[in-house]
């Protein structure tokens, strides 16, 4: 049985790691930022717990807490401090009504370098100027969905360990291995140079009505799907940049009506994930 | 030259169709509430302009209302009062800091009937107790990208012309025809059942894994695809309900990795329209 600890004064430092978290994980990233992993709520809460991420302490109310312990091994929370509000104490600390009832604060760990995360991938998304936190959490819950064994980061993109994107991914983004390929020019066509070498096929995502629809560009002249792929995807709105695409094998799009708009991103994402996986069925 | 009248008292009754709009239009649908359309930002609109709903009048400031007025025809917005005012006028008004910068609010107009938006339709996709504004305007987005001819709703689904479905569907809900087979149980059987008759083939969208593989269900023995499709969602958590299964032809399941979470209805969709929209190509 895991004991928590009651506590009342919101002031109380012990609860710092989830304080005004409207402020003080809005840009974990850079230094001066408290650089914590938040989670909201008993799944994503109960998928930081099974993570790599250690976990700093576990914060709730009323019965979700009591629920969540319950399903818990004591090991799991070993030597994790486990503490106990009112929903009134939780929103003065945390800034705002934390509806769901848990949250939980972990740190962050060293980066999986590129080679690590593509040791025994056969589909990664590659990600250039993916500056916004939904669109990163909705891709990572498409790609942990549909097989996609990692995630790589070009320059630009936004921070995918940031709350927004941890909720919205349900949590993947604590499971699903990523890596950047950051820095110069150079340093981001090589990374796609790299991949080509490593075998993957480049495949960028693109509205352009001549580039190749998107059936055809995962699968060989024999209709064989390739081995490995490398989906690349840029922002809404901008797109891939041209010398992205240009270091690409192939421009795939998804046929979109005339006069339309383009697809949201972790759709047309989610879209290519289906596809990859469809070509694959047959094989596996 | 379309000419704006200056408006600067946020009080003056000619600015009432866009006042209050996070209370006015949250149920537009029951009797008290105003049943305006309301459209936000130049795209959209313009969208709303160009669409089956009379404009009673469009408010808007600086820049953002000049270039929107320079690029319609006069003819477009005849006999409609345009109103020009400052950003801090139109937040009293609206209630909100709208700084997209434009506003129009449209008349609703008698729906179409079920037979009306079948009538040449060739693809459509049915919705039932999708509550969600978000997720209904998302998908009347990805169903006009990918060639979806109509949508019908029934019981349990939230107004296709709230404003914050007609912002997210970018406006789409506006163009493609919809229509409810409300009512009974009774009513919602025989509605599948008139769909069948008309020459649908009546496909669930479930994640239970025993269900075909949405490739094959869009399709017949010989692999072709089927002349008309309609496809059925239900709302994220619930799904569809089994009676409304039973009454289809084929269960459809786009394959998940063990351990992850079912897709967000909207992407689900997206990836059914896609699907269709693929299975077609070889034969238009």
């Amino acid at each position: 049985m895991i004991e928590a600890i009651k506590m009342s004064e919101p002031a109380d430092p012990r609860l710092d790691d989830i304080r005004d978290l409207n402020h003080s994980d809005s840009r974990p990233d850079l230094p001066g930022g408290k650089g914590l992993v938040i989670a909201e709520g008993s799944l994503v809460v109960g998928r930081l717990v099974e993570s790599r991420f250690p976990l700093r302490c576990v914060v709730g109310f009323g019965k979700k807490l009591a629920d969540f312990l319950a399903e818990r091994e004591p090991s799991e929370l070993a030597g994790v401090p486990v503490y106990e509000v009112t929903r009134e104490v939780l929103k003065q600390v945390a800034g705002f009504d934390m509806h769901r009832g848990l949250v939980a604060a972990a740190e962050r760990v060293p980066e999986f370098s590129v080679a690590q995360v593509l040791d025994g991938a056969r589909t990664v998304v590659v990600c250039e100027g993916v500056n916004d936190h939904e669109n990163i959490g909705s891709m990572f819950r498409n790609a942990a969905g549909m097989e996609v064994d990692a995630v790589l980061f070009g320059n630009g993109c936004a921070d995918p360990l940031y709350r927004r994107a941890v909720r919205v991914s349900m949590g993947h983004v604590l499971r699903t291995p990523f890596a950047h390929i950051e820095g110069s020019y150079t340093t981001w066509q090589r990374g796609l140079a790299e991949l080509q070498e490593q075998g993957f096929h480049l495949v960028s995502l693109t509205p352009h009505p001549q580039a190749v629809h998107l059936a055809d560009a995962l699968v060989d002249a024999d209709g064989q799907p390739y081995e490995k792929i490398a989906l690349l995807v840029g922002a809404e709105g901008p797109g891939l940049s041209e010398h992205a695409m240009r270091a690409t094998d192939v421009r795939a799009r998804i046929p979109m009506a005339p006069g339309t708009d383009s697809l949201n991103l972790a759709t047309c994402a989610a879209i290519a994930f289906y596809e990859r996986q469809r070509s694959l069925r047959r094989v596996k």
